[in-house]
């Protein structure tokens, strides 16, 4: 068959498999997740490209579409919701699919979070507005494009892991998020880790495991 | 003057600010540490260069160099030692300069650190003898150069935060550490967040940050 | 003329050109498709873009088309079958275009195949149940994206030679397959060589000329 | 002969030639220097290689060399200086080579200049100290290294013209530079431009150019 | 919300906040236009994208729409004009869409301009035949794609700064205008500083800034 | 006006200016042409963009256009033909538009050419079999794609100059022409020059200039 | 320990560990090949560095070094030799070092080599004197840096397995090795694979791996 | 043996092999050298390496050493000398070695040169001084680092062919002459063509071979 999904995934990484969408046919989209929501009462796709998301509801009526951010989830067993916050940080209105792929991530998997969104470093009294709410949170995760500032300039601000996700919004020599991530893996505040570019699954994902701990 | 020591950082960041040896003439280094010193009982100098390390131990007797991972360590109050391990991993013994300034860097902040070095994927029993000794510790740092892929492996066989450091290990093709940081990138383990090319520093900071949760 | 086509090939390389559909017409193809059919009965065209099948399928109404792997074969004299295996192992299910292609091409030049598929790294339990059957074979051709980490971990395992095929799934700092092709030419495993992204072809005729030796 | 002294620029751009160091031998050095010194009063050399330094000090004992740095100055005439200020502000101590020599070329054109240095991103309080001194100048220069994020927060709290600098300072996926290069091009501040990595010179240049508007 | 609108950015940075339409959804775009609106008199929304033009229009019928470059603009109260002038010239015809975003951020800003088009460095003639009108001016733009010469010929003429506009324009190795923008960033003339490619808008408000000072 | 014809360029350079079809609407490239005619008997216009063929055959019904290599040409003067030939040599089929694209421009200016296709160095004999033919020519174009070593074989057996020009024709690490480029550039043979990927028109041009000498 | 030597390599890829000597102090490199030694009769080292060379044949007198190749080879037990021969060719006199540190390989570990050197596409009659005695071997190593175009044209006229290798050797767009690399993933020819930059050893040790099958 | 002297390349090419020095030693440099003149009265070694010198000179004392331009040239017959000159323009003083490297080569093969340099876009009196000296000659060669863009400029002005040498001059982001490269590859001005970064030889090759048609 064309795949061996890895069931065991939740007993060894404490979480079930998530689908990665991209290059993949709504048929074997359709089956993987059964697949999955044959063992498992909770199944997240991520990237789901337009062609499989049709298939995917009709097979799945109870699951959720969320299009800006290219997910979807079926969640039919609630988790038991962590006692902590996770703080998602973003830039510009850009960021938004993004950020908000981090954001669901981080609920689908059961930890409560705060958006603080548009409160990029050219306005810095956005941000300090809502420092205290950020600073209340366990994890920070922080979403930008461009030049990818603003993970630094949080990192100098909260004593929490900051989870950094370049965006690929920007143009010219942003070079599609490369801008973004260079800045961030070179950030000079403390604390602050990368997941690749437009990967706002990874950072829910890293940051409800950091929250749960 | 030249510098402007930030000795608020450890009140907002839960840390003193850390001395980034490059670039800084051996006066400078001695004097950041001496204005740091005066404040905070522990200071951390990394990437420190070869002129500066006399000039630097002369001033601070007390201070320990580690001269193949480049750090200098000023520690005249121990902290109060973290409850959980931090693993620290690497791929091979090339690798050790870079693994060794993580550990350093954590065992300093005071987080205790389990070592498995020279497991690398092209001996995958080396690395599965250890695995359980890796799942007890509640952060795992992965240090690899050449193809980066041992923090895929590690990724799916745990369910601890996995910080992955590429290093600048390897020749050619692997563009001074950019094949291994990109392999680390573009994980399809989940839970894995990268930092900079050789920045076993800024992995043991951030692993004590999240070990101390 | 537009070709100059190399009927001399098949004494030279053991084996007839095959046609590179890429930037041709379809009135180019089919007659290139032509002259080689004239000489041998076995035709292969890779990369057929959309415009040609049509126009292929109707001058050729014996060839045979597989839309993901953009492969058209005409095979009008079954070569005689190789005594020994060529195991085509891939990552994910995304990269069964690629692996498929990879694996027809060894088919269409008389190398049987064995397909071990969506056994990437981050469920390692997947390759290690079929390592056996792996091993079995003559030549191992491994195909990965994102991170390109199997072939390492492959190579560790046999001790026939692996042909490493990055693919172009991911996104972001993935850049097309540039990440994976990295990975795989910095491999710590031994035995281990490379050939283009995405170039299912090249490791399915490389594999099938060392499988006859 | 190897060269031809552009004797004519003062008239044409407000400024005579100055002397770029890289890749010419101390001869040319010193005949070069001896040729503008005959017409204008003021000469300025930079990055000035080590071979060179004497012989040009022996030539022009009345030059200062600024060694970390790499200029060589020769003012036999004072420039009026101009009634407003230049801002030099600067992200660490690393980056100072590249702070002062913009500050130093500003000086010698007759800019007076305010130094704010060692106020990165990642203790935000230092800037926001001097914020008002670095408001009362005409023009802002803003030096960093690694993520280069000081630009986009200064740039947004200014509403002078601010010139970007990017340093070399940092290691890894700094890339020399490029980092901090792309980001600043990428900066969500309006009214930012960019000079060359470590092209302090060039931003001392324009920021008197602009300052004697 | 999606949106904090830095209403305080006049005050702060001498122009309000400045539209960035990457990215955004229509219904964004028109939210916050319209609360830029209720304060400002005048806004001004770049790199609108075509699904938002219409329900701008709707919503906003007295704003103006510049399709070659992507401009919104509304203008209900014309700004003071500056008492000098803004030169804008550009290499190439196909180089009018970005050098008309800055022109027209320049009016838009009330700096009068002056546009001098096509006179590309492969017919000096036409450059020299216009260098009179551009020395004129305070501030001089200069917008190139392919090998981005014209800035540096340019800033060898005149004693303005020069602010260097690569442009995407070209094919092959201009990699999407990254030789334009490293020839400008190796300008050999000084008083030359450059920003991001195609940031016609980034030009035309810098160049209104120091216009103004 | 958006352009400024250089219509001196003939004198100055040997050849009237040629239209650069990339970025300009079709009024202006209409508009552009007519200029070029009134003064010109024949007028050239590379990379012209869909939209714009039509109406430019509408106002020159006697021009012609070559669909696969972009060209439109008005020739109502036939050149003076050249006593010597231009040989174009090309590796596949697939680098046909370029090298069409070089054929067809030297053609236009006056040099009489000999094509050699589809000679790829995977099967020499073609080449060598042509190889007399390409020794008779005064100047000889090389055209390939993919890895580019075509220019480097040719060079090693003619002794005539060696336009080399890269094409876009490949996948993967070819990189848009990239590998070809490269290739070339370091060419092992001497006497070879290259132009930039794609640029058959370039090639053209030079070839004939260098036939006239 | 620093190194977890894996003994058991031997049985499972069919040849014990091979050292890389990048990285490793002169004490590791000792102690590791002393480890290996009590095992396997036969210790290979690769990349030695400069200071641990004298240690390593103290402790090892019997131990030979092959200074331009950076190898050190232990052999106290002749392994069987292979029946059939691995060519390697390659392409300029300075490409020696690595292609010899194949050939070493390669016999060291049992296969005989025949050497056509010095036989690079720019002068072709080079390579085709010696095509017998490479078409009679099993494998054929090609070695080539600047433009990388001997494995094509070599690939082409053999009906064997080609392992491609590129070397740093060249300068300026070379750029280490890169465009050998690209041009050889490139390769129009079929058959050919390729390993990293200045990788020798690989290339060795997968030509005996072939030739052994 | 390590090199197959190409003894008949003059025949094919027009000139005899020259000899690359990068990478080989001394003692191959002697013997290569020695082998050619046994044949050839002219020889030409480029790049030479500081440890080859004195053994070359040694062994032939007649031969001359330009250390700039590391050639060193056996010249036991004067050419024939062309009736046609070649112009060698260069931007700035530090591109001499570049400059002298082709003009040496050129004289060396019998190529009358003339000498234009330090003539950069930055000061264009300077060029344009000199313009009728450089079109008196056949073919141009035009030196030039940083941002490369002399090549433009000379040929928009001239109509013989123009052949481009980037340099490594320049720091930063000219990435050691990537720069420049890509600005000559991408010039507007038809006519021009490129060599390798620093190929001072091939360009004054290329110069003779076509001044001598
Ligand atoms: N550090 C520098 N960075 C960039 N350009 C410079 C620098 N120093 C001098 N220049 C410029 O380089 C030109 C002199 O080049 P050259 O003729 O080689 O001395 C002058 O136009 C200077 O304005
Ligand atoms: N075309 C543009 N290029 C660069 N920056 C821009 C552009 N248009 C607007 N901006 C800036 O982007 C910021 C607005 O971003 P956002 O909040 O995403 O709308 C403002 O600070 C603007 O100054
Ligand atoms: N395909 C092409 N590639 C490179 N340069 C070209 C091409 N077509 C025309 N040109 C040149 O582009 C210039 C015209 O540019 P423009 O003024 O934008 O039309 C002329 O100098 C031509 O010689
Ligand atoms: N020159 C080389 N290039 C690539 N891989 C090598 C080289 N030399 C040894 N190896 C591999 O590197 C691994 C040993 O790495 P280490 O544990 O760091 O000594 C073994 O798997 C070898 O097969
Ligand atoms: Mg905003
Ligand atoms: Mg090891
Ligand atoms: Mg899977
Ligand atoms: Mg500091
Ligand atoms: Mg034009
Ligand atoms: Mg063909
Ligand atoms: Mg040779
Ligand atoms: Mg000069």
């Amino acid at each position: 068959g064309h795949s061996r999904v890895d069931h065991d995934r939740a007993s060894r990484n404490g979480a079930p498999e998530v689908i990665f969408g991209q290059g993949k046919t709504p048929t074997q989209m359709v089956e993987i997740m059964g697949s999955l929501a044959s063992r498992s009462s909770n199944v997240l796709a991520t990237r789901v490209q337009n062609a499989a998301i049709e298939p995917i509801l009709a097979a799945f009526p109870d699951a959720t579409h969320y299009p800006a951010s290219r997910l979807i989830a079926l969640q039919r067993n609630v988790p038991a919701p962590a006692t902590t916050n996770v703080a998602v940080v973003c830039a510009g209105t850009s960021d938004l699919p993004v950020a908000e792929e981090a954001r669901i991530t981080a609920e689908f998997l059961g930890s409560p979070t705060v958006a603080v969104y548009d409160a990029g470093v050219a306005g810095l009294h956005r941000l300090l507005a809502s420092i205290d709410t950020i600073r209340a949170c366990r994890v920070v995760i922080v979403v930008a494009g461009m030049e990818g500032a603003l993970p630094s300039v949080v990192g100098g601000l909260v004593d929490a892991p900051v989870i950094a996700v370049p965006t690929s919004v920007g143009y010219g020599a942003s070079f599609g998020g490369v801008a973004a991530l260079l800045g961030m893996l070179n950030s000079c505040a403390s604390g602050v880790s990368v997941v690749n570019i437009d990967n706002g699954f990874g950072a829910g994902f890293l940051a409800n495991r950091i929250n749960r701990l």
